[in-house]
């Protein structure tokens, strides 16, 4: 992650936290006073965002001192030390809940990242992310995904070649529509086509189609589609995989599966932050 | 919500999901092209973020033309209409994810509200939120708590004086923290005592605080600590309460349970857009 | 004062002041030049703003040292030296107006504040400010007003209920005002009713106001006003409180003496910056 | 005033004092309110910042009609409508203490520069500001003197050669400073000298500056100085004017007088917003 | 271009050229004076930035009317008319030069583009530009390339993987680095590498590059890469092209032609806006 | 250049190019690799822009090491080593586009702007530069004139009064304007006239304008125009000045010769980064 924009992402949130002032802590703790603490895992899980967490006090007050003892993408149990913490009291408390409101977010979606990557493994697909993140999180929400072992889609609408439904209806099917993109869109991008039935493969397989998305097939249709594209195309399943076996689906030998649940559906992980008394 | 500011959250996600341009379907769509659709529900829910979802597509073009047909607060069924839309069709499908986005997200935190506020009916207790929401977006969080029937707690740390452990620590004890804030805070905020236990609410009582929040209790314990504060302040049960049966809590004679899951856990409600075609 | 806060002031302030360069510095001293100098006070005073002084020149220049000799909240007298300073003279030149446009202006807030608490010294009562504060700055105007000794009334729109004339006439009346900010605004919050009349404070009283402003009242009604109250909430008085004898007014037993004058009716400090040659 | 530039400061004012939300309003008076009032003068002065005033409701709410009944640079009495307002409550109420609190510091502002510029009338002189305005805020600082008849000096430091005290001591003396700043400044822009002695009047004299400021010298000295000059440098007086006989100034034949306390030193003139009931 | 970035860019732009003010204009031309204008070539050319020109005077002031009589890619000659302009005089000429500053740099840009394109009419090729932009307004440049005729490379590091000479020696080698990028980018961008010898197009096309970029090579060593490559990925020309005959490369039988100098090396197209008297 | 203004752009640069995140590089390069490499001059030319690459680099990775070995304002010969840099891998090859766009540019304007200084060596008149830059980066653009041995103009419309053909038609003629101006502008700015004929140059002259611009007038014309003015003001060549033989056009004696082409027609200088193998 770049520090620029991390540095953005934090102030913003910042800014929201504290509005004027942290006026607990600015009128019960003297500023002269020093804490010690912890933050540490209530439940177990891959932890992401330890640079998000130590960011937020530096940015705060670089006085403060923080240690974090395990890295990005590992696995932590219940009882773990994720990092020590020691400044300021104020400072301390002032950056408390925006940080945990960071780690526990991403260290949740890297987590259920994670355990779909593991449901697939020993096949040949990989796990994909959507863009159905929260609004101004996204390059946080990528990278927990990859921080769980997924890879990540397309980034933006500007980012990749993706000609969905909608598309299809507007610019008078799939075959108008990736001969356009061809022309007019940068020779880097891949051209990907959502399909929703077996002609609908077959025009994108015409049409030239480097990706195909199949969107929101059952595993049987989606086995006899990887069956029919028969290595034309890379094969990515999607649509309501939060909710699907994984494992069947990766079974059917398609090269990518797209979960937006990932993204969309959040579980924060249990971190907490404790003072030593 | 105040237009400026749901302005800068939607400018922002469009930067975000647009980047330096929406390539499919400027590549793939003629300019010209009108398009016609419809946003439905694909599950039943409370709705939530209907301006904004309008908004988002005014912001983009003023040509497009989006007509709700529920409003904020309603309930709605599965293949319900949301909102009626037509207008040019990249302009349309340039807003699809950023709107969609945003109306999942807070329909789903409305939802889950609603089933809690549902779960205490007929309770002196109301259900409030937390700090816990996503970075940036806590403005929205709180509305769709609130369009869902939920109170919302102070909004930041500006916004209300919550003692909690770690200030105790700090401050060397509740009589001390209580006394400091009531000297050094606003006196336009009530101030509120995190306990632990019923020494500590005690203390909290003989400082006079306004608020007791009861920490991560069971219920036989809330249900005491209830009877000893007796009316002498407000009394709020927290910790872990998206895991507890709410009508238990609620029936201890609390006042408020306040519900970091509301918006720290969120699983968006399923709407989609259709083109017709 | 938080610093990412502070910063975005100053930048603003050295953004304004400087635009495209200091031609004048940038065009008759040469770069390497150094310079001594010292900040003084021309007139005695209480000096705020001393973080910021010192803010301003490592913004522009990291080499510049500025050493304060005095601190925020400290009297001074004619005469006294407040930092001194050293480095790149077109640095300091550069930073010269608008370090001394914070410090003047908010020495001169903290200093009138603290005539005000000089003079009710030993009554109950405190003196308070109002959002009657210079458009962007209203976090240093608050300060300041901390440094001179007095409180902070609610810092905004957001950070607690004021139930004034006009939301009066439009809620329809005192009682149903107050019901309502019990029923929708956050429970961390008091609410504050303004009142013109002693009807309206037997209205205020009877909806269970927590605090009532006695707006514009002389003397003795004041005092009557606070024995009608008699202890059911706190009294503040409010309204053209910069032209009046506050020692009257805070003897007649109010809580809170607020004074809108504090921050829209200031007087710089006389304080100048000079080189030593 | 630029729209652009107005917007920006009015947007920043309006998200200071809203913050997360006008909690007052929102909770105690329903939406479909409707209200009625007028901006009013308290005191009599010469108004400024009626297109601030008018701008704030339209960014806040655009169905809130605003009729300004008088203009920039007018004087108004005591009593007198400066504006009739109407439509939702909630809009005017969420933006009534903004509006204020920049109609009132400008008209302060305008109202101040006015009565000296009164002083002054039938003599050369004209009255001009510095830059000791508000941080953030020059730009109307500098408007209100011009709507009290005053005129605008450099508006920042790209804006003007002036050459001070301390350049001249790193520069190396006033000949050297202007003879740098004819090399390397643009030939656009005038080169002013601030003198202290009569010695450096020659020097500037010499050095061919094009305008010589009188830095707090007496009435006496002033008028020797404007003798010696004899017309062949625009003469500036100033220095401490906000506190001398402006009449006895001009009446030396200096050419501006430039005051700081026009801008440093401001009263907000008396003025507010009153619904009908 | 989307309005919202192309707001950002104009409002900036303004803000650069306005400061604190059109004093010129404010000074000499009365407010209520009425102006009415052109916009007309100079010099021939492919008009680019219609949109901009018209969306500056909105933004500064509504009441300005300006009617574009060519479209954005539209071929002008000498004395031709561009748009219609009238208003305000003194907001006509406080866009003035901002507006022209913009159409003439895009025009610049499409003109030399188009240069480009008629240069290889006729053969396989596409001319392309590159990230060599001017920081800050790489959308305008991009666009302005497109509407010369040409198509657009990767937008920036996120939209595109190409694997250039440093990065080769970072990596540890082409196979390495395609091997990574294959396993490590999102699956919907293609993987470009750039050689400079016949040995790095074999490890290219063995490591399954996408596009292999041929950096600055003579005609003669492009033509026989081009059959060396012989159909197993894209290939593109680049480096110096902006100094080469263009119809010599493209006869080669390259897909691709970038030029830096597109956008790096721009002459604006001569536009002017008169008065009519 | 002020460092917080040179940030502004380096880090909108910065996030233009690198967008959501640098996918080569992230992909290809292990995060501890180190490289080390060195800019140099492709071409020889002026320097200008060594700032702002070191600056770059510090704003992605503190860790990355830079040396300059030359100074802006520098000619440099083919084959010069501008800077050595090191440090990790990615970093360097994030910041090496945007780095280069800058100092290309800057050093391509520098350099221009040397080669007309050159060309009227030995006469009495100065070469300066227009508001005719790229919008975003006029900061920059002046530097970099100034950088060549040029000097600058006013720097936007609120840095001096230039009264072109457009505001005398507005204002009804040039003594009408001039009046104005002095009347209502700033007395620290100089009131410049854009002439094109000898009767306007005689209107000019007895309005008492300070600097009077040659519009578009052949040598000839010019050399008569000096001759007329007489030194009663100091003279400007304007107009096509980038295709005319400069040493002929200062021989008429004319003090300044601006020049719109040195900033609205750059050719970027040819510098490259290469890592050592």
């Amino acid at each position: 992650m770049d520090k620029f924009i991390m540095d953005d992402i934090i102030l913003n949130a910042l800014k929201e936290d504290i509005g004027s002032g942290d006026i607990t802590s600015s009128s019960t703790v003297p500023p002269e006073t020093k804490a010690e603490g912890k933050f540490w895992a209530k439940e177990s899980g891959i932890i992401c965002g330890v640079d998000l967490l130590c960011r937020v006090f530096t940015l705060i007050d670089k006085r403060v001192v923080i240690t974090p003892l395990v890295k990005d993408r590992q696995l932590v149990q219940y009882g773990e030390t994720i990092a020590l913490i020691s400044g300021p009291a104020r400072s301390i408390l002032k950056g408390e809940r925006v940080s945990l409101n960071f780690i526990q977010r991403l260290s949740g979606i890297a987590s259920r990242t994670a355990v779909a990557v593991e449901a697939i493994k020993g096949t040949r697909a990989t796990i994909a992310d959507t863009r159905k993140t929260t609004p101004g999180l996204r390059v946080l929400d990528r990278y927990a995904v990859k921080c769980g072992g997924g890879s990540n889609h397309r980034f933006n609408l500007a980012g990749g070649i993706l000609i969905k439904d909608n598309h299809i209806v507007a610019a008078g099917g799939i075959g108008n529509a990736v001969a356009n993109a061809r022309e007019h869109a940068p020779h880097t991008l891949k051209i990907e086509v959502e399909v929703k039935s077996f002609s609908q493969i077959d025009e994108a397989l015409v049409a030239g189609a480097d990706i195909i998305m199949l969107d929101n097939m059952d595993i049987e249709t989606i086995a006899r589609a990887v069956k029919l594209i028969n290595g034309q195309a890379i094969v990515e399943a999607s649509g309501n995989m939060g909710n699907k076996n994984l494992k069947e689906v990766a079974d059917t030998g398609v090269d990518i599966i797209s979960i937006g649940a990932l993204t969309h559906t959040v579980r924060s992980m249990d971190i907490s932050l404790d003072f030593k008394s």
